[in-house]
């Protein structure tokens, strides 16, 4: 266990014939996050990065603001690394909440309409309206090509969605791969908040393929003004970045983009 | 609300210049299932085939087995379509079990890695091993294009994933778009479910994008022999795949395909 990929001997049919040979794929193992020791949730996840995974989700759940929140967080086995404890400093939400976590989700699970929208509505720490950030199209259009770059595990599996955080004027500080589009998020996340980075005021988020609401509500919970997708967008995405400030640009290849919100941010 | 996509006005940038034009949106809202008029669970979807999405939904849970395990389902008012009630025959859950469900998730949410381990135990309904269908290549690789060639809203959004389903001579017999590439497969389920075509023996069942552990699992419970993938699959959907002797494709594409599971289908 803990690797991010292994090896499985697989049937490769092509137009040379066929023949059997080893081949590299994305893990996927389930993880049990605990907070204090209690059992809260599990996530099917990639191995590696554990601590930032959970750190991240926390966060953009709500339960910790700061690095100060926790007083540590440590598998809890050496032989099991698939279960997690995470000591909070801070009050535990209840599993029954409803809190739900999977390799792409973040806010659904709550048990009615009116709770998700009160999640939604829940006030965020940092007002993304007042971030001076601007960028250029050109600087947008780099990001996937930079994301994609540092895709190591991709390269070999061709399995994994990605996430990476840039600053300002481009520089990559933090990339992560997970078979769940909004672990990898949430790890990139997680572990800004470990070295108290947060709020990521005019920083630039870019994530592999598509754009869905919750990787919209992570962005905006870490103050993240410019969120950047290689694919669409969905309707929700879109008018919750139009409500949150917040700049979504999405088909980002090739020379072009779109840019569903936030335009005031591009400049010429 | 109700509607599978919906128009923005976005600011377009590209080689020719930036103007703003209208632009097609996969949607995305959410729906709250509810089990005998209680909430139950809230998953982020793309409106349309509700009934069939909780259906399916219900099957890879465990909850029904067969359209005679409901009453009916409807949405609760006609002015708020993301509330979906079902009425069940059978005894339902509580949602304290702590059942999960997102735009990506079937499987997790078990409240401990045991109770993971023990929801993927659990005994399927359907013996896959038994099933006599044989595939050629041809056949496997022809099915992208054909799914492809079925998702009229992707063509307008590049949005949404996709699966379907085909006989064992190749003929397409139902075909779902959803942002969430989970829903798509529920959906499909949940309208085989209704129209009491379960189990599915010898069909095949094809998905966008990759394959996780959840897809497997919901083939598997729909009693599905083969499951083809246009990129990869996981480490653990390879493995559940091989214990359920399940026939697992991945990369079919471009003439060629890895076979990863079940190759004793796999015609000369």
């Amino acid at each position: 266990m803990g690797r991010a990929s292994d090896r499985r001997k697989i049937l490769r049919i092509d137009t040379h014939g066929r023949r059997h040979r080893p081949d590299t794929l994305a893990a996927e193992e389930p993880l049990e996050i605990q907070l204090n020791g209690s059992p809260f949730t599990v996530t099917m996840r990639t191995p590696g990065d554990d601590v930032d995974l959970a750190l991240g989700f926390l966060h953009a759940e709500g339960v910790i603001a700061d690095p100060k929140d926790t007083a540590g967080a440590k598998h809890c086995t050496d032989s099991d690394l698939n279960v997690l404890d995470v000591t909070l400093r801070v009050p535990a939400p209840s599993p029954a909440r409803g809190f739900t976590v999977s390799s792409a989700c973040g806010v659904c699970g709550s048990a009615s309409l009116d709770a998700l929208q009160a999640h939604y509505a829940e006030k965020l720490r940092y007002d993304l309206a007042a971030d001076p950030i601007r960028v250029t199209p050109d600087l947008l259009q780099s990001l996937p090509d930079r994301l994609r770059a540092a895709q190591r595990i991709f390269d070999r599996t061709g399995g994994l969605h990605a996430a990476a955080l840039f600053t300002s004027d481009g520089e990559l500080i933090c990339a992560r791969e997970d078979v769940g589009r909004h672990n990898a998020v949430d790890k990139v996340i997680g572990w800004a908040l470990r070295e108290d980075r947060l709020p990521l005021t005019s920083h630039l988020l870019a994530v592999s393929g598509r754009a869905g609401s919750e990787i919209v509500h992570k962005a905006a919970m870490a103050g993240i003004p410019v969120l950047t997708a290689v694919s669409a967008p969905s309707t929700l995405a879109v008018d919750l970045a139009r409500g949150w400030n917040l700049t979504l640009a999405g088909f980002v290849r090739d020379g072009q983009c779109n840019v569903y919100s936030g335009e005031q941010r591009i400049t010429d």
